[in-house]
This record gives structure tokens, sequence and C-alpha cells, in this order.
């Protein structure tokens, strides 16, 4: 029965997986900049106003070179052409939707990075980034408030014999005031990514800086862990299982974050919220372990029932959502089932976007300032 | 006069660059494991007991590809040959220097990363990184001991206009004993790194941590910033000019730190040191800032002369080092001419490595220990 859900939801993930907006028929406007995720200097990848992406590769000798992102191309992507020069050049045949993509480039049949994009851990592996600019990207842009820092801790883990690394948010202030005590969400990346992917690609301590800034949100601490203990290869997923990442967490990394760090250690003040695969992950622990927290969220990660739920009255907060090209309908019925029975749960849909990091961004600003409302 | 010690230094960086051991003409043992910093789950490249380093690419249809290490090949590096399953192959034709060694692949005249290995931060681009197994690496290992933290910071800079970032180590039992406050160090890295060196190729968290644990060192935090404010490409250091960095560092960052960490916020208590062109800027730093720093250290990053400095009793450290393959009577000399002045002056030089990061991890482990001794 869970080996089934974890199938079904791994048939979801791929249904989903590369979001495009609409092609359009428009003219291509020659307003192309360097996306704001290369490499220090580097030119291209190009984004234009209209979500256009532009290539270009160096490869004097190469027979092909495919990106992997794009409408063009028998395979989908976009095939480059080569000018005299010996650089590769394309653009994408349709506008792509906001936000954040993972790509690739296949030259003469071999998978690798554009040499012009910085890496983003996701599908396993480190794959080249482009950000195609929001209209709403405000809410994650660097700015000149006061910041939090992202703690690089390595704690022990006896279950798996080694000493694990994990990532803390911690709000401005937190060293001046050292009395102060914090609520902490646990938040999980998705299948094929690591602990880098919410601050690296959902730039989840700005969104935090900005919030905390405009005085929207009550600052709490944000702990980001790798969430897949057991497996990491492709197709793995079908055999995964919880208790390996639930011991990690529950009975390693939790203690030792309450012992280092100031936190309100109790359930009230905890709160677990995961993307896809880590949605999956944060209902089975939710459910599997009701002392520890209070709040739920899933981002394009699930729904639950009322009848999953042993207890109602420990249960603060269900927070539901995915993008608009995903399963909207799935979301507002869970919801709505779940306000049916009692249940203080919030429906989130994100405009435009599929199952990608701008849908994510979007949820976990709804997210942030519903947790630890008291 | 200043410009033309910069040319000097920058030719020195060059020549010393590229790392091999002696060819030697014994057999290749057959013992080779995946480089300890490759990709999750790949298997390529491999090193051997003796130093030598085994590539594979899949690049079907392409018609070169030549991996930058190694001795053979009529341009350097290592030509790789392609099998019949579309997969190139290569063994490098020598023996490589212990320790860390940035490179890229050269496939159809364009460059890019090997796919299965992560990637560093060097030569101003995100390179292929692999790792020769050293005698001694044992020091910078990941142990079951108490770890410090890695805490990315975002400071404010008015004279850059922007938040910047910085990374500081904080040791062990840093957020439990809420009274000690700890002397600091700023930490540079060389051209064509940034602030993430120390720590991802250089590991220095967990050779502070491993020293920390067997009482060999008094705790300090470790400040890494990026030390390139005014100057990217390649080319650039010509021009290079101390004085942009030098406000980041002395009326910005250092501020910052003292405000927001627990430091002993004076100069006895408050050391510089760099490698390689972080050495020519704490040397830059260091001379026209006597009131800040007292500890200064040079790793491959060039000498003091005793007429450099107007206040001998105001610097209680100077440390220079270097590896055995790059210029180690420099060293020693300037080392004898500092103390016959009267200086407490300390030199280091790595056996068997060049102007590679096996040097720098090991120039620290030995100058850990000296800083902030009273």
């Amino acid at each position: 029965m869970k080996q089934y859900t974890v199938v079904m939801l791994w048939a979801f993930i791929l249904s989903g997986f590369i979001g495009f907006s609409q092609t359009s028929q428009t003219a291509i406007a020659e307003d192309f900049k360097p996306s704001t995720v290369n490499q220090p200097g580097q030119e291209y990848p190009q984004v234009n106003s209209q979500g256009y992406a532009r290539f270009q590769i160096l490869a004097p000798e190469a027979k092909s070179v495919v990106v992997s992102l794009g409408l063009g191309g028998a395979k989908g992507g976009t095939v480059l052409a080569k000018g005299e020069d010996g650089i590769w050049r394309g653009t994408t045949a349709g506008a792509m939707d906001e936000g954040f993509h993972y790509y690739h480039v296949t030259i003469d049949g071999g998978v690798f990075n554009d040499p012009g994009a910085l890496n983003f851990y996701g599908s396993t592996r480190w794959e080249s980034g482009i950000e195609i600019p929001a209209h709403d990207q405000d809410f994650y842009a660097l700015k000149n408030v006061p910041h939090g820092n992202v703690q690089q801790i390595l704690f022990p883990s006896k279950s798996t014999n080694t000493s694990r690394r994990a990532f803390v948010y911690t709000p401005p202030g937190y060293h001046k005031d050292k009395s102060k005590q914090y609520p902490v969400l646990y938040l999980q990346h998705g299948w094929g990514e690591d602990e880098t992917a919410w601050s690296n690609q959902g730039h989840v301590n700005l969104i935090m800086d900005n919030m905390i800034a405009e005085g929207k949100i009550k600052p709490f601490l944000i702990v980001m862990t790798y969430g897949m203990t057991n497996e990491i290869k492709y197709g793995g997923l079908a055999s995964f299982k919880i208790e390996p990442f639930q011991t990690v967490l529950t009975e390693e990394l939790i203690p030792y974050v309450d012992s280092n760090f100031r936190t309100l250690a109790n359930q009230t003040n905890r709160a677990m919220a995961g993307l896809s695969m880590g949605g999956m992950e944060t209902k089975s622990i939710t459910l599997n372990k009701p002392e520890i927290f209070s709040h739920y969220a899933l981002l394009s990660g699930g729904t639950y029932k009322p009848e999953d739920i042993k207890d109602k009255s420990k249960v603060k907060l269900i927070f539901l959502s995915c993008g608009s090209k995903e399963r909207p309908d799935g979301i507002k019925d869970a919801v709505s089932t779940l306000k049916n029975a009692g249940f203080n749960a919030v429906p989130y849909i994100s405009e435009n976007t599929g199952h990608e990091f701008q849908t994510w961004r979007r949820s976990f600003k709804e997210l942030a300032p519903l947790l630890f409302k008291e």
C-alpha cells in the first residue's frame, strides 16, 4: 500500500517535471540579458523579457549540441546550430515558465553542464541552472535588510555511523540577543536534490530576511538536511523506506539542534514541511510522530486525509500547495475535506508554474506567516 | 613598484601552478578507486595507490576528449581514447602530487567539466576537482569528533553598495557557552578562487575540529570572504589595487563580525593569512593597518622584509610557507632575515607539493597552533 503510493507519486513527479508557458506567435524581443545564476562574468545563457532563453556553447569540432530546455527539436530541448566561429547558438522556441529551471547540454552524445551557468544539485547530480525573471521576483531578492545566517552543521548520526550535514537558517539578530528562543521548521528538498536546494535554488534565507524586515512573520529557525538516506540512485524512490530518515531526523538531528541552538524545544513550536518527495517524507513522519510536530506542510508533495490523523488536537496547521500546472483540484479538494473535518487547513496554488522551484518559493512565502501563530 | 611586485607574483603563480610527481617506470597498480570528491554515486574519475588518475567520459560522437591533468599528450594533459561502447578512457602517464587538483575536459575544442567529479571554484570558474590520497590525509578527515559550524553571513557593504558574502567558522561549543569570546583569523583564498575555497578545497573546518579535539590549539573563529573586489577577469591581477578590498575587510566586515559574533575585538586577538594572491593581500593590509592585526601569515604568497614593518612591537607572529616545488629557499631566507631582526618568524615547507591546496592545508595545520598564544 505504501509502496503503491510511492510509485504513484513518482509518476506524478515525472509527469509534471518540465514546465513551459504556452508557445507564443509574437516576435522575439531582442532584450536578452545574462541569467542571474550565470557563473561570474559569463554572458551566456541569456533570458529576455518574454521568458525565452538563448544559449551559446563553444565546441568547434562537435557534431551536435542540444540543450535540454525549450520546445524545439525532435527529442525535445533546443538544438543549437554551429556558427563559423565554432560557437553553437540557439534560442528556445517558446517562452519558459517563470523561475528556476535545471538543464544540461548533450554534446556528441555525452551529457555535460553549460560552462556559463552555475550548477545546482538536482536529479542526483550537479546540473546547470537558469533563472527566468518572474513578475514577483522581489520577494526572494537580495535586499539591503538585516540578513540571517545559513550555518553548515555536522551532526553525529549513530544510525548511519557518520557525521551528517545540515544547514540551519538563523534569523537576523540571533547572535545578538543571547536569551531569545525560536521555533523551528524542518524543511525537506525533493527527489534527487539535497540539503543545499532550499537555500541555493529556493533562496529561503532571503525570503525569510525580507519577510522579517517587513514584519510579516515571527522569526524562526529553519533546518535542512539530506533526506535520501538509503538510496541515491535513479529508481531508488520505489524502494524508499521512511524509517532510516525518520531515525536520523527525529532521534539525531532534532536533539542536536535543540541542544546546540536556542530553540523552543516542544511540539507546539516545531513544524515540518517538504517539497515533492520531501512532502511524502513530511506526511509519513508527521503521522508517525504526532508528538514531535504541530505544523505540517506538503508542497507539491501530496495531501492528508482526515482519517490519517489520530489526534486532531495536536495539529495546528496543515498547508497544502502545488503549481497550477500540477493538480490544483487535488489540493483544493483535500483542503476542503480537512476543513470540513475541523482542521486548520490552508491551500495555495501558484499560478502558471509546474513542479519546479518557483512553485515552492511562492508556497514557502505563503506558508511562513502561518507558522507558530499563537 | 607595487605594480611590479604584483606582476612578479603572478609569474610565480603560473610557473608553479601544476604539480606532478616524478614520472615512474613501475607498473601501474590496478587498485583504482573513485576519487573522494566525485559526485554522489559516480565511479569515475578514479585514483590508485601510486597517485595515478584514470578518467572515463561518455561522448559517443566526439572526435577528441582531453583531460587537463596528467603527463601524456602533445598539448599536455591526458588524451583519452574512445572504446566501442562510446566511452572515452585514459590514465595519467605518471603519478600526480598528493592532494587536491583542479581540472577540466576539452571535448571537440570546447571546455567542460567532468560529469563524474564535484566542482570547485578556481580560475574564476567552477572546475572539476580530484583528490589524490595523501599519506597525511588523516589531519583533514571527517572524524567522529565535535564539529564546528561554517556560517554563511551576508554583511552590508556601503563601499560596494551591496550585501557581501562571507563564511565564518565557529568552533564546537560556540553555541553552548554563551559567554566565551574568541580570537579571529581572517583567511583569504587565491586568485580565481572565492570565499568557498578554504572550506571546500581546504577542509579548514575539519582541520580545526580535529586539532581542537586533540587539544592542540586554542579555538578561534575563521572569517573567509571574497578578495577580488575590483576585477574578476583573467589578467585582472596586474591591475589589482588593494584599497577596495581593504575597505571591505577593515571597515565593513571586521566591524560586522565583531558586532555579531563573540569575538575578542582587539589587535592582539586578530590575525590575517592568505594563500597566493591572498598572501599578497595579507601583506599589503597588515602593513597598511598594523593597529588591526598582530599575527601575519603568507602561504605561497610572498615574504616580508624587516624594513617593511614600521613597529616591530605590534607583530606577534610572521608565518611564511610554500611547497617544496615552489621556492622554499626564498621562504627560508626571508624567515632567517626576519629572525635576525628580532621577529617571531616561522617557516614551513610542504614536502613534494607545489602551488596547490595540499601545501595550504598543511601550512594551515602548522600555522593554527602558533596563533594567539599568550
